[in-house]
């Protein structure tokens, strides 16, 4: 089979429509139109039924698709029809929060160690993890045929974790550090950054339509001034 | 002037070319193509250019854009050219993380004050701010002119805190608790949402041809059965 070059953007999708066919089959719906996903997604539904389209025909042109089905062909497609065991790089207030939200909260996720370097956060509990040095994440690696791991150490020891993790076999890495990794082909890397959600947030935060006419005005007084020394110089 | 319409996604790009440029500034360089625009971001140049042009002509034909000058009309565009204050309501791990991130690494973000309902949490210094008990929020909402807010409290608790903010005159709404928040029209609220990034990432961490094609495989199967049944039934 040739490689379907499927984009970064289809994959970040993928979770946002299983988790739009959870809520769905909460609510009893057993049939969806790509209109209605759109909908309750936000994503155009010409975009809805090209991404799904990469992956097989899942819809009946009228009727649309079958909650159920679609969201037992997504788990698969993402990967998620079995549990994915993960380790946490970095026993911070950040590895902390991630650690217990995903022992609790996340059905497909399962964190199987913590990690630290810092001596006093080594036996700290976090549930029922017990934060182990960093010496030992290759054998739990091992072990556990790791291949995602979620590193939340400071920027400048990130990069060190990385190489660490990818040598002894991680393929994919969440990354919260604010640093670029680099890493071989065929790791991938995700940078979680909260900032970006953040400023486009305070986008919104302020009247927005005040701030884009004090742009236009601006525009238009260079545009004038510019005239004007055209037309003296 | 009429309403623009800028979508969610046009805005969710706005800090990412931010970011980039910021990096080339770093590293000296006064020009950029869409193109190379393109290179950095992962997005089309197409759509680069599309996206700017929302908001202005910022860019020369055959030059590209002035680094300096596109990041500082971006900053305006976001609303980032002055400091935002915000909020963070919750100061548990993640909390408590989210305020020192901000604390420390955002030039554009300033966390004035952190809350929590919990007596055993309230008095808690993280770094320079002591958490303050939730009564005290609507206080300094008004005193701050707070329209940015960020909420880490359990589900919940989440929608009660939203209502809150809201009536005191909250307009953004950045949400980490793993719930739906219903807010009036004219308040926005981003769910900063980990499981999506993760299970996105999990798309990549096992063989991903493979996968497809055991699915493709299944497809067919389930064709030639159904269509024998049809030629039978």
């Amino acid at each position: 089979m040739p490689s379907r070059n499927i984009s970064k953007s289809v994959v970040k999708r993928l979770p946002i429509y299983l988790r739009i066919l959870d809520q769905l089959i909460r609510r009893g719906v057993e049939m969806i139109s790509s209109k209605e996903l759109s909908n309750e997604s936000g994503f155009t539904a010409e975009q809805i039924r090209k991404d799904l389209a990469y992956f097989g025909a899942f819809g009946t042109r009228g009727a649309g698709y079958n909650t159920v089905f679609l969201r037992e062909k997504l788990l698969k497609i993402i990967g998620l029809d079995s549990i994915t065991d993960t380790i946490v790089i970095g026993s911070g207030n950040l590895g902390t929060a991630l650690t217990r939200y995903n022992l609790t909260k996340n059905p497909y996720v399962n964190v199987v160690a913590v990690f630290d370097e810092n001596p006093e956060l080594i036996g700290k509990k976090i549930d029922s993890l017990e934060v182990m040095p960093i010496e030992k994440a290759p054998g739990i690696i091992k072990k556990y045929d790791i291949k995602v791991c979620l590193i939340t150490v400071p920027a400048n020891a990130a990069q060190v974790v990385a190489d660490l993790v990818v040598k002894h076999g991680v393929k994919a890495i969440l990354n919260f550090a604010p640093a670029k990794l680099s890493v071989p082909e065929g790791v991938h890397v995700h940078n979680a950054d909260l900032t970006i959600e953040l400023q486009s947030l305070i986008y919104y935060s302020s009247a927005e339509e005040e701030r884009l006419e004090r742009l236009d005005k601006e525009a238009k007084d260079n545009k004038s001034r510019s005239s004007k020394s055209f037309s003296y110089d």
